[in-house]
């Protein structure tokens, strides 16, 4: 059973890596800037999508806002960028906001932002790969329906992946979302040639009306009206998301690493917005007509649409309006935005289990997080954010219009806490520093903070607001739950520690007394005297050997046979009227323990191994029971004497998957 | 946790008893009888209507067949009782047709009687409880639907019951069989009189007619008719279920013995045989007509019946017709007769966790069902009868007519290998016996157990050959699944038994050479210090600590620690390139085995002892690990050194099932 598990892990993933092979060149500007701006770029194959059908809700009419929203969008990018550029000169560690904000906040504050950061992470794999499971069906209609698979098959396919610790492979991560810019500029450039030139064809959709929700019958008035168009707003800053990666990634960046940093997010930001603005404009121009239910939202000349339509993203009916039906152009896109989406989860893949491994060092999650796997990725937490992200993939059915309902709160949780965290790091430096021109600097930079402050928490309160009922709330109580599974597993570590850490007054050299050896002896057989030649070896003060009479008959035969073997240990017989074995055996030691205080009790315990999972059922169960309870024996320690079954044996032979590394220590290359 | 379970326990179970109170006066006759019958006397509950059903389908005048067949069931009863007193007599062990079996035809045919037997003892209750749950609904009406709940209470009572070790009074168990026997004798006698008078009512469904099944168009004419009579013989010898009873528990009753279990099992014969035969008679007289599915089966001057009819049991319907309606008698009877079906599964759930002891102290079954709980009850091969019960209970919705299917094919196979056995154990008699006289009664003795073998036998052949395909086959693969288990895990230990028992040549008293003690150290904390206190304590010839260097970091942190605690013991690092803990320890083990081969080496384990379930899953992780790859290495014992974190005391202090009866042995009289 588990060597068949270890075999299947070893074709899944691989022979393990040395640990040396983890030390990578620095990254280079030209590689490090598509590499951290894949997860920011790729939300423009969903950001215009949900700022338009969430708008449609109130009609035609509406959607001519988006692109104004659009531009809002771009203006809080543009000030968190600026923002970043200073934070990540003043924190060029690459602990990100988490770090800028325990620093700054105290923990409390840090185990938020790493909470809120952890739900996004996963969120922007379930996001992601969704979108682009419905790029799929763009250019594979035959597949629509089965999106939530293609969306696992991806997440399954991204988690080998890392697992194996491929895609490490910088050129393969860098080549495609340079293409993708590439691609969906120049589609934008000709769109906009043929617009200026009056040649603009117009999207699949656009024959379409657009049924305004009831809640809305008189377009974007009144309270309502404003209402949606916050909340348009809010879904579309998910185009915020994947901002604050090359901060979180700066320590792998080439020196000078701050600048570096700096003149990445910048590009980012200038290339992000250039993207998001003329996605925005061209798909008002060819009047991309997207409905959260087409089936209900859509209507063709007053009558139901077409039962078979499939509403494709904006980007592909923009591709598809400028390079028209069928043309190379239209797949170019949409494959190169599955591409784009891919390498977006796959920096999840990265940051999440980074992140988790950071935590769990600092002992805010378990242990099993910190440790590298075999082929040197953080494999524990690669699986947990692959779980995750399958989980939620299939409860919302990877519905991106539902699923971005709970995005972005976690990174503005995230952006608003680095902020204030920033602005306190100003104060502290003003403090410290006499010279006029640098206090002038500072006061700028705090400004820009301060800024960025407003904004930020203006997102978050507006996120929250326009969407908490929307499934918004969902994200929050999953942040809420994270925080508090990792506060209170801290305050155990803590404790632990407390309780543990060796302080002056214990002597490092004292001793027990003497030692007072137990074997427990049962039926009569070959572990029993194994157990006693191994007791007697380790020359105890005093050796007794135990029965514990919860049967006459046998407990007479072993005493015969003891005689018989004339083995030179004195044997006690301790009553048991209710036919167990622990508690008398607990009895006898506390006992001793009141006799002999000092005293070291070593119970030495012949146990079975079995090769076969049902032998473990029918051996080794009372043993087990008395090891539990012997554990919470003050001064008692319990040695286990094995006795291999020959049923072990083959077990053995196929190995556990601690040997495999041992009987064939070479590494594929 | 466990302590919340082991309080739940104690409510339910109560305090444990003491094993003497195990001892119990030898059981006389006038008491020996009910308590051996009630299996046998409740089956009149249901047999009947079974017959009746089953003839029912060839139409109304097939049903005249009703009374010739309880007559030939009793034909069976009487051959087999007969040749049961003299094994009585041969084998007054209480081994029964187990030890009769596996005596005379080798353990191959003990183990199929036992499987078939085990099998049969779950039926037992099944039938009896699901039987007893249409009485209540018989007695009111009210509860017509709920009969699967109704038998899952009952199993559930039955079962806490025994696991408390209650209804063990004898008394309490005598008296409403002899009741029962007395009430249905009365009614008989008096339906009796009615009819010889003339005077006798009709059964509440003699108004129906019966619709004949489209299979038997003529009645029972031609070979059709012949198989569905022999189908109602099969069902009907239900009736013979519980005549083992007695045989199997000879050794409870009062000396001689034998001799009683013969008289016993006499008068078991005669009051079972009158009370089917009289059944069977009155209800024809009574014309009583009952089908498998009424709704179907059943008319009303050719019309439907109508749909909130219930069909009571036969024993009801009598009743009814001799006491008429809501009488005293009716409800007497319908009382009496749920109490002695309660007796019935009683008796099962006795003799299931005996068989089942028998079975695992001979090494058929796993251990943990041959020792005695709390209570001095099975309490494990109680709680597996009860589950079993209440699955088929489930599986066939308390649905008599269909569990009946399954019904006494265990039974046959166990009384028919009985009779072989005995058959062969005369003639190895016989080969003993030179004196004529006492060979000629041998020859009868014989020749009666002959008759019986070819009964049994027949009886078993129309079983399989007329229910196989309506459900017998689930018994037999019951059986079969049974056997197969028992005899692989039989195998198992007795291989385990030889590589085990301690045979000449190993010298009880030989020691290895020397004892190389290993500490595992990881970060250097108060339990690491223990270890090796404990380590130096045991005196080893050598002494190593042991860092297994899976992060540089941390092992140069606790090498500083160690040199400044000047703690002296030498320490080890032992390189881990792929960032294991185990397989690098397991290589230095053997390292050190092949320099010295006769070595000892014991590893010292620091493990923490933690209070909550979830602290398990962040601590001992790793030294689980290590402990389970380290029980596969020859002639290496797993010392783990307890360190009890504060959490555990609490979950100490509540106490473990275990310190329960030592914190207070006074036990509820």
């Amino acid at each position: 059973m588990l060597s068949f598990l270890a075999a299947l892990k070893r074709i899944l993933v691989g022979r393990p890596f040395r640990t040396e092979k983890l030390k990578r060149a620095p990254l280079r500007k030209r590689l490090a800037l598509p590499i951290f701006s894949a997860s920011a770029f790729s939300s423009i194959a969903y950001a215009p999508d949900e700022v338009i059908l969430t708008l449609a809700l109130a009609g035609l009419s509406a959607m001519a806002f988006s692109p104004l929203i659009g531009l809002a969008v771009m203006v809080v990018m543009l000030v968190i960028i600026a923002s970043y550029r200073q934070s990540v000169k003043a924190y060029p560690s690459g602990g990100g906001d988490y770090e800028i904000a325990s620093v700054n906040l105290g923990p409390r504050a840090g185990t938020t932002v790493a909470a809120a950061l952890l739900v996004d992470f996963v969120l922007t794999v379930a996001v992601s790969i969704s979108s682009a499971s419905h790029y799929v069906v763009a250019a594979l209609p035959a597949l629509a329906g089965s999106q939530t698979w293609i969306a696992t098959g991806g997440v399954v396919v991204l988690t080998v992946l890392n697992l194996r610790g491929r895609g490490r492979s910088r050129l393969g991560t860098a080549a495609p979302v340079y293409l993708f810019v590439g691609v969906v500029l120049v589609m934008l450039a000709a769109g906009g040639i043929l617009a200026a030139t009056g040649n603009l064809g117009s999207a699949p959709s656009a024959g379409f009306d657009v049924v305004p929700d009831p809640q809305y019958p008189h377009g974007l008035t009144g309270l309502a009206g404003v209402l949606l168009v916050l909340r348009a707003f809010s879904t579309g800053s998910a185009a915020l998301t994947g901002v604050e990666v090359p901060i979180s990634n700066v320590h792998t960046l080439a020196a000078p690493k701050a600048r570096n940093a700096a003149s990445v997010l910048l590009l980012l930001g200038l290339i992000a917005g250039a993207l998001t603005l003329g996605t925005m404009y061209l798909a008002r121009a060819v009047k991309v007509h997207v409905v959260e239910d087409p089936a209900t939202g859509l209507q063709l000349n007053g009558g139901p649409i077409p039962a078979d339509y499939i509403q494709n993203p904006v980007l592909g009916q923009l591709a598809h309006a400028i390079f028209g039906a069928g043309s190379l152009g239209l797949y170019l896109v949409l494959a190169l935005t599955v591409a784009v989406l891919l390498m977006a989860s796959h920096t999840s893949f990265n940051s999440f289990p980074n992140l988790a491994s950071h935590l769990a060092t600092d002992g805010y999650l378990p242990r099993q997080l910190r440790t590298r796997g075999d082929r040197l990725g953080f494999s524990n937490g690669i699986l947990a954010l692959a779980i995750a992200a399958i989980v939620l993939i299939w409860v919302f059915e990877a519905h991106v219009p539902t699923l971005i309902q709970l995005y972005v709160v976690g990174v503005f949780v995230s952006f608003t806490l680095s902020q204030l965290g920033m602005i306190r790091h100003w104060g502290r430096e003003l403090a410290q520093t006499p010279d006029k021109r640098v206090r002038a600097r500072i006061h700028r930079s705090r400004l820009l903070n301060l800024v960025g402050l407003v904004l930020t928490a203006a997102v978050l309160v507006i996120v929250l607001g326009t969407r908490l009922v929307h499934g918004a709330w969902l994200a929050v109580l999953g942040i809420a739950v994270l925080f508090i599974m990792m506060d209170s597993l801290h305050r155990h570590y803590k404790q632990v520690d407390a309780e543990l850490s060796i302080g002056g007054e214990e002597s490092a050299t004292a001793l027990p007394a003497r030692v007072h050896a137990l074997v427990l002896v049962s039926t009569l057989r070959k572990p029993v005297l194994r157990a006693v030649a191994f007791a007697r070896a380790s020359r105890p003060s005093k050796l007794d050997a135990i029965v514990v009479d919860s049967d006459s008959e046998r407990t007479e035969a072993t005493l015969r046979e003891w005689e018989a073997l004339g083995i030179p240990v004195p044997i006690t017989v301790l009553a048991s009227p209710y036919r167990e074995i622990p508690a008398p055996l607990i009895e006898h030691i506390r006992s001793i323990k009141r006799d002999s205080p000092r005293d070291l009790i070593v119970v030495y315990i012949p146990e079975y191994v079995v090769g076969r999972w049902w032998e473990q059922l029918v051996h080794n169960q009372t043993a087990m029971r008395i090891k539990n309870r012997l554990h919470y024996e003050p001064g008692v320690v319990v040695a286990s004497v094995p006795w291999r079954l020959a049923s072990s044996e083959d077990s053995l032979a196929l190995g556990s998957p601690n040997t495999l590394p041992i009987s064939n220590p070479k590494e594929t290359p």
